[in-house]
């Protein structure tokens, strides 16, 4: 079987593995205070080029999701995301369990722009509503899309002019910052938003992602917020190793590249096997459409997901590549249609 | 000023006034276990047909709508709503504040139908997902519609399908029980839903709504929940005396259609004029439509709220008869237009 | 029968409720922004000498309590209260249900002491253990003691001295300021803490409870808080009627002194019988210790609650006087003994 | 330096880092739906002899409790607990946050007894009070004692007769149920509880829990639980992973066991040399008297925790034994004293 279901179902890169293994019987202090965590800490910082960001690791995406949110807000703010944003339909409600309404904006890309901003914020006039406080975005977008330098400016001027946060969900950062479209600098990050996170689960780690708080404001009793959510795991260094080998000299980013450079030979195949996307190849998630038939048809010998249905006779799929895809399955896939 | 600007601005209707003031020196025991309560609930039973309903007397309608979808509910719970449910979009995430999401349904005309519930069960496949539980509906709707019974039965018998709860909003029931497009019986109620409530504060209380629990299994420690969230006054009596003085051989439904009525006379005259309306009138909400420079000329000597601006010329405002409104109101306004 | 239960059992106060009748037909904004409700807390502000101060009218204590500490506070963080405290014991959970844990302090009569405090953020010391943020104590406290001026400045100190936020319930506050032994003067309430409350239904009002904010930081976006828990009422100028009523001329302190003068005629006869008490008395609610045949035969004709059994032989029972309690029901109970 | 601070300081057992390395690039679904995760839940409904069980896989220990606790109850419900359980204090008021008030029973060694319980349920009589619904027990307890077959059937019982559900966090369960003193079976736990959970971070496996829910009604929708509280991993595979090596031929238990003997030969070389025990051992965890200059003394070649100072001359520090703690350092510690 072909396996372009999604880019998380493989454990960890080899490299992360073995500084798995290598730091296995070292004792440290629990919970994540210990040298390896400060290390990739440092990494992170000096990655951003932002020696005042505060960054704290969490061992799932819905668990830093969640648990930034309910730091940063008070009970009354409620949370602006586009309708397919991860927070708004894969999380089972983890955002309203800690109190917070999210607006969703109906969008058919998965971005969010400026006016949608307007568009909320015109409706949520006193206090019988709830009171936006912070927009959430992902880059990559859970369509497979980036956000441009000048669209992140653009919010984020939108957002400091109602004076609202910006939050960026990173699960799949490492795809974004090395899509060939890509045009936003790590250093851009921290002008740009007032946290966003790493992550890992879906780019080489075994679990964990990398919450990195800029607003000095935020980063009071993370920590406190981190332990009251369940996140904080007693062998916090395990985070911390897999970060350090991640973030070595951009091996991060490498496995981003990879996995987008696969996705674009598998673009390009089915784009000259004359089929079109629902959403234009950007990252590691394709969104081509083929006849009902075809889609039956690949099932049999490739592992994918199914996504929206806009007609009749045609479907799209989503394809997912990963760090570990490799050039055979992007052939053999397109050898199949 | 002629004011059609809500239905709740006025205190209490004289006889609930005085019979507050017959009782004010009586001593009873606090927090609702009292004889005006327990008389009050024993006339909603009646009323309703319904010898094992369950009614709790809360303050007001967000606490009540909180107070009951937080005992109904388990964590991972959501609400179906139509998007102009109070509980959407008036109540500052009330719902939320308790952890539950609320799945906004994008309506017209502010009425929930089957295929509505269809499409957002649909979308709630597994665990990922929040799980849907209840549909929340008002009668009369926040658009001054009504629910024939036909409709309703046709959303009862969907959500018994999905094994949803029915919770109907009734802070406006008695306009609705009085409609002139009304088919619905008192009695109907607890066939066609799990609980409901009676609106008093706009129709003729100081304060006060009756929540009405039919399903057994949903009464089970309710006066613990009010506690709870703040809803369990001292004086509980107080909520039992006015409603023993309103529903007293139904002359809450007489304040209801006596709302209705200044409504009609209000729309037809409204409509003699050749003037259009957003949402057909049935209750007492109308939404007419005038253009943008009659509505600022009204604004001189009529008090109401803006609605929604359907078109460059035209603006559809909302005007409100209540238990108080006056012959002379609705004639004074007629004379304006 | 002899009354002496409670001190929320009758209604308004008569003169309460003739403004109540005065003002029924009035037309005024809904949800407190109307000239009652802003002349009320101007009266408030006036009666406190703190021109800066927020007033929020609420219906009831369990509700003004936790939307104040919902309000105040981040998710970490706790509430210390002696374990005798309304918050700990009284109100079903309400302040745990906003998220927060209350740090229960033991206590023999009811007052939180600074070592205490000591003892509580000993205990705290890290993210592995909730962050007490404010004491909560209760003016009179729920054992009828009051706090002096000197006390509640050392309280002040220590919280100071830690960070913590101070919150004072006043629902019997009519009551404390007006203890023969009292030394607290209105005046001082503002630089002795950063929030109380003025409680009306123990003392005068129907309902309602004004929630005074003295620091600035806490009075942000209140009125989002106390909708989203329920407690903004439609016909919200029915509390600033009430507030104007009873603070005119110190009317309120009348009532609470009324109480008080009772309470001590009551204690003074029951000492002059040879009777002890379990607490001294101080305000208006006394614990008279009896034998367990002379509280049985009390039942027959007086009503009121049982508190604490501190030996084989006696009880102490719980005695309370309120603005309506008569000088022959006094006699009356004296009589009895 | 001899390590005795805690259990939780080295990564996994190398039989359960082989399993990882071993599956690391197997394809999987995510999420906990896998081979993995399913065989090892067999095994531990085999292992405790009760089919109908379900098992859950959590990342770690306080995400586990509270997910737990927030799946069984209504809001409405509190949780008994020993002062000195996990959920009282050294989990941030994760309970609370989850909208649930905590009983705590003071205790002197850890252990609830059905007084305890008998003392609670009679503070807790009406609506005004939180409702318990269910006991918190530790075993082994953070006081390193285990609850005999008898307790445990005690306090079940004594639960049935106030309809209280049963909850075991088992962190330690290795080192319980291996203890010398324990005469518990894995197959009486279905009968004495309600759910309870298998320790892993404590006891070989780098992360990971094991919620076992017994009884039906509290298996209902799990999984929606985990994933809206952040606790399902999108590789959930790798807890089934561990707890597959883990529980192989009762390898886990073993584990236990070795903690147990090396803490035993400590507490008989510290009972040889004449100290006394603050606690008297039972499992992995020791707490000895020392004088406070011995405790200075050993801090420059041992780690450990302080934990609390019954005297003026002497201090009990907490001693911890692992799977990982070896003879050497034993016998090293011994000579120090």
């Amino acid at each position: 079987m072909i396996f372009l279901k999604n880019d998380y179902s493989l454990g960890a890169h080899p490299k992360v593995l073995q500084a798995l293994t290598d730091t296995n019987m070292t004792l440290t202090d629990g919970y994540g205070i210990d040298p390896f965590c400060d290390g990739a800490a440092e990494m992170i910082r000096e990655m951003i080029d932002c020696p005042e960001a505060y960054v704290q690791f969490l061992t799932a995406g819905t668990q830093t999701n969640q648990t930034a949110l309910a730091a940063f807000l008070r009970p009354h703010h409620s949370v602006i995301s586009p309708s397919t944003g991860h927070v708004c339909v894969h999380e089972t409600g983890a955002i309203e369990a800690t109190g917070h309404k999210i607006n969703h904006v109906p969008t058919t890309d998965g971005k969010l722009r400026p006016e949608d901003i307007d568009a909320v914020m015109a409706e949520h006039e006193d206090e019988h509503y709830v009171k936006p406080a912070i927009i959430y975005i992902s880059n990559s977008t859970e369509t497979g899309l980036i956000y441009t330098k000048a669209e992140l400016t653009a919010l984020r001027e939108k957002c400091l002019e109602y004076g609202l946060l910006t939050y960026i969900d990173g699960a799949r950062l490492a795809m974004a910052m090395t899509a060939p479209e890509n045009d936003l600098k790590l250093e851009d990050l921290p002008k740009l938003c007032d946290a966003f996170y790493i992550g890992g689960t879906k780019c080489g780690a075994m679990f964990g992602e990398a919450l990195v708080i800029i607003k000095k404001e935020l980063q009071e009793d993370i920590r406190w917020l981190v332990k009251q959510r369940g996140g904080m795991i007693a062998k916090g260094r395990l985070l911390g190793v897999q970060f350090q080998a991640l973030l070595k000299d951009g091996f991060y980013f490498e496995l981003g590249a990879h996995a987008n450079r696969l996705a674009k030979k598998l673009a390009d195949g089915i784009s000259a096997k004359g089929y079109e996307f629902a959403i234009p190849p950007q990252t590691n998630m394709l969104f081509p459409l083929f006849t009902k038939e075809k889609v039956e048809e690949l099932r049999e010998n490739v592992m994918f997901e199914g996504w929206q249905y806009p007609s009749e006779t045609h479907a799209a799929i989503r394809l997912v590549t990963s760090w570990g895809t490799t050039e055979e399955e992007v052939d053999a896939f397109l050898k199949l249609i």
